[in-house]
């Protein structure tokens, strides 16, 4: 068995199903391996964003995660912007990076860099393979590293010799480092804090934001009045009827201060405290209120959904969560507007769907026109790194073949991985997507202004308009294999994503809506 | 005036005129001073690959940088491939990267990651700037870092308050260090080998593949025997008729064992010893023939045109260069192959052409075929990550206007970063752009049989193969703004290409040609 096979066998044996792949000369063992080993699935990306981001999607439906397939360094740094994004998102991904062989790397071949310094950008966790004997050891390794709470990009740097070389050995799944429980003394303290009847904010993210989490958060807020908030950017959040409803955290820093507004203590809860975006002249980014007291009930590392619970148990013995009521919008009607397209999918979105969200200002007035659509799942866009709704709606398709997966995308990002349309497309992915093209980096056109920049003239606007020539994504879809078609009324966009919905297989939709701002 | 004012005002002061951009949030006070400073053009890139990959084809052509607009290291991770190729085409690149405000780093936001450690893996120069006085001098010392000879990318960090804060102050340009002259002795030294009638093979790499650096390596050969060839992959070959032809070493190891067999000597001049793209099972990585001694004419930091010249004053006084005649393939006819489709470019390249190639496998018969036709420049692949065919295009295109503009581009290649085909509608450049569909990544096929990889099955294939679906070129052009066409016999190929170049602005013409191997 060669270096390649026992990696594989390891990585299947440790629950590793499915490797997102943009594989080139030095990886060609591995690709060769995999026709040995049952049960893994190997799926082609045309570039490596559509790798990463496919493997970020899902992990985070499939709750395990998945493997990539990079070549060297230029593969890792193409896919980097989308590992960013599953960093953020605290996702396990095994990120395995071909490499030249150990030998060949003194020649300095074009191909070669500097893959350690790259990936160690991503602050998780980086393994040279070294031996073949010990290649699935690393692996095994590797996969427990990524799942080691609360998730992170493990990457396994693999020299083709390593690779192809004889005497691989399987080796048997580790277990990864579990959440931390929450201390009692912690819990005891916050539940003081909340029974003291001073305004709180409780602001809670990561695991706390699946059904569990947001339900033991509904109660406490229901007790004791605390305002419960969902961090702005989460990995994955369950919404719709019977779920309770949490806000979320605004985006923009003026939202923040308005939903924070009265608050003396933050207590947060599988998150950090708010911060703002990106830095603005003259204003705060520490978006706490000011002297407000931060209290951590349960940090990153640790287990918040049972730190909720128990604090819940608490302050809420008796008090049932306040969960969504099913309802929908009306269908619209009339040319696509920024009020009215959400109120189509509000009204459309089917059972059990999963939402790719990456409509940026487009869909601000999103959460209001679907919190009592049936249950969904949210992936939100959790590192800032545009170009992650194409390739995780992706992943999650794969992930959940048997879900509908509604993608939400905007024409400034599309553009980044589009060619993630074509893997929906050969994987024949029950994805949906919904392109809102307004014709502009319109949240650029809003930044612009809030950043106080001056003297913005011609040269400033060009760089934020996406016109001239207009981008004709139902062509660019059709040229990746998928079908399309455009939408510019509600009664059109409500028609065709039926359809699209409706039948087997990937569907774009380009709504042209025009800018919200 | 604001410290991206003084920044730009430095960058223009230095002659740099071009910045290829993909802004955010935090380089919009970049992106506003574009309007206060004359004379400085932003080019507008839908993602980074497109971007740094223009800003190196522009520099090949300009022979001067251009500077590029990033955000935050995502944006650097998205331009990271085609930077790897640059920094092997040693081009001068101004890589500006925007970042959060100094005060905002220890926030941690969403956005933030270690851009030093990304930048740092291009082995060129990376500054940070720290205060808003000092940015213009920061500025001035990138240019000059950039145009260090050989060449190379200089990154420089820009922090948003660094850019909008008040007190920049423009400083005067910074002479850059020249490439350092070749010492006499050494001249002599390669002379008297050369006399010596023993084997040499003659390797010239980096600014000898221009012209000059051609004819002194022809003299040189025709004098001495000496058997000339240029490196596998130059950053700018000049080629074409009254241009002296010399053949490049291959890309396989097995071809460059034949070139090089019975040399006991090898020369190299600007470039480095030959070493195989990738390593193989039992085979070589030094691609030196066994017992062959190596000789450095020039390194790849020292003036190697001039070491060519006064080398050719010392073996071939008298001799004249061996300049390749002008003759162009008789147009071809019938279903394309890869045989044929190099012939009509052959038999139609117009004067003065410059050819972007990253045909890869269906290019290897090209060299043969446009010896003869008019003068041109071939830009390649010398970084080995794929995807820089197109943005280079439309570097190159903007650096001389003029010119027209060939990418010979593949199917596997292209979709890494399709969107530089927006930037060329939308600047009007022109740029041909013949696509080779193959629907495969061929040359992974053939690399796959090369490595000697076992149990290749479908699982394999799959990962190689690029139908399923089929991949409808014309379409994803045209909804990139520019007009496209499919090619499936010579005759077709010859009238479109003859129209494309005729007409002004971008065109694509998808050619079906089925794999070489």
């Amino acid at each position: 068995m060669n270096g390649a096979q026992a990696l594989i066998r390891t990585l299947v044996d440790s629950g590793v199903e499915v490797c997102f792949s943009n594989p080139g000369t030095s990886e060609m063992h591995f690709v060769a391996a995999l026709d040995t080993v049952p049960n893994m699935r190997g799926v082609l990306g045309l570039a490596e964003g559509a790798v990463t981001g496919a493997a970020d999607g899902y992990a985070r439906i499939a709750g395990k995660p998945a493997a990539t397939l990079l070549h060297l360094g230029p593969g890792l740094g193409n896919g980097l912007a989308n590992l960013h994004n599953a960093r953020r998102a605290h996702t396990p991904i095994v990120n395995v990076v071909g490499d030249h062989a150990t030998y060949h790397k003194a020649y300095d071949a074009p191909l070669e860099s500097d893959i350690e310094a790259v990936a160690g950008s991503l602050t998780g966790w980086v393994r040279r393979c070294s031996s073949t004997a010990d290649v699935g050891a690393d692996a095994a390794a590797a996969v427990a590293a990524s799942q080691d709470a609360p998730g992170r990009v493990a990457t396994l740097i693999l020299p083709a010799d390593v690779s192809w070389s004889d005497g691989g050995q399987p080796c048997a799944p580790v277990p990864p480092r579990r959440a931390k429980p929450v201390a009692d003394t912690t819990v005891k303290a916050v539940a003081e804090l909340l029974r003291t009847g001073e305004p709180v904010a409780l602001l809670i993210g990561g695991a706390a934001c699946r059904e569990r989490g947001l339900r033991a958060t509904s109660r406490i807020a229901a007790a004791t009045g605390a305002k419960p908030f969902v961090e702005t950017f989460p990995a994955r959040l369950e919404r719709g009827a019977g779920v309770p409803v949490v806000e979320r955290l605004g985006y923009l820093a003026e939202q923040v201060a308005h939903q924070l507004e009265g608050s003396r203590h933050v207590v947060v809860a599988g998150t950090r405290p708010p911060v703002s975006f990106f830095a603005y002249p003259g204003k705060a980014s520490d978006l706490v209120p000011e002297g407000a007291q931060v209290h951590t009930l349960a940090g990153v590392e640790e287990d918040v959904v049972a730190a909720l619970e128990e604090l819940a148990e608490l302050v809420a013995p008796g008090t049932e969560a306040v969960v969504s009521q099913a309802h929908r919008p009306e269908l619209p009607t009339g040319a696509l507007t920024p009020q009215n397209w959400v109120q189509v999918i509000g009204a459309s979105l089917p059972d059990g769907a999963i939402i790719s969200d990456e409509a940026n200002t487009s869909g601000l007035l999103l959460p209001g026109a679907t919190a009592g659509a049936p249950r969904h799942d949210v992936l939100t866009l959790t590192g800032g790194a545009i170009g992650q709704g194409i390739p995780v709606a992706t992943g999650a398709a794969i992930a959940a073949p048997d879900r509908p997966v509604v993608n939400l995308e905007s024409d400034g990002s599309a553009l980044y991985t589009i060619s993630a349309l074509w893997t929906q497309a050969r994987e024949n992915l029950n994805v949906t997507t919904v392109l809102l093209n307004n014709r502009a980096y319109a949240i650029l056109r809003m930044e612009l202004q809030r950043v106080g920049a001056e003297g913005s003239g011609p040269k400033a606007k060009e760089l934020l308009d996406l016109s001239g020539p207009d981008l004709d994504f139902v062509k660019i879809a059709e040229g990746m294999g998928v079908p399309a078609s455009r939408a510019a009324t509600a009664e059109e966009l409500a028609q065709q994503f039926a359809r699209a919905v409706a039948e087997p297989g990937p569907h774009l939709i380009e709504a042209m809506v025009p800018p919200l701002l």
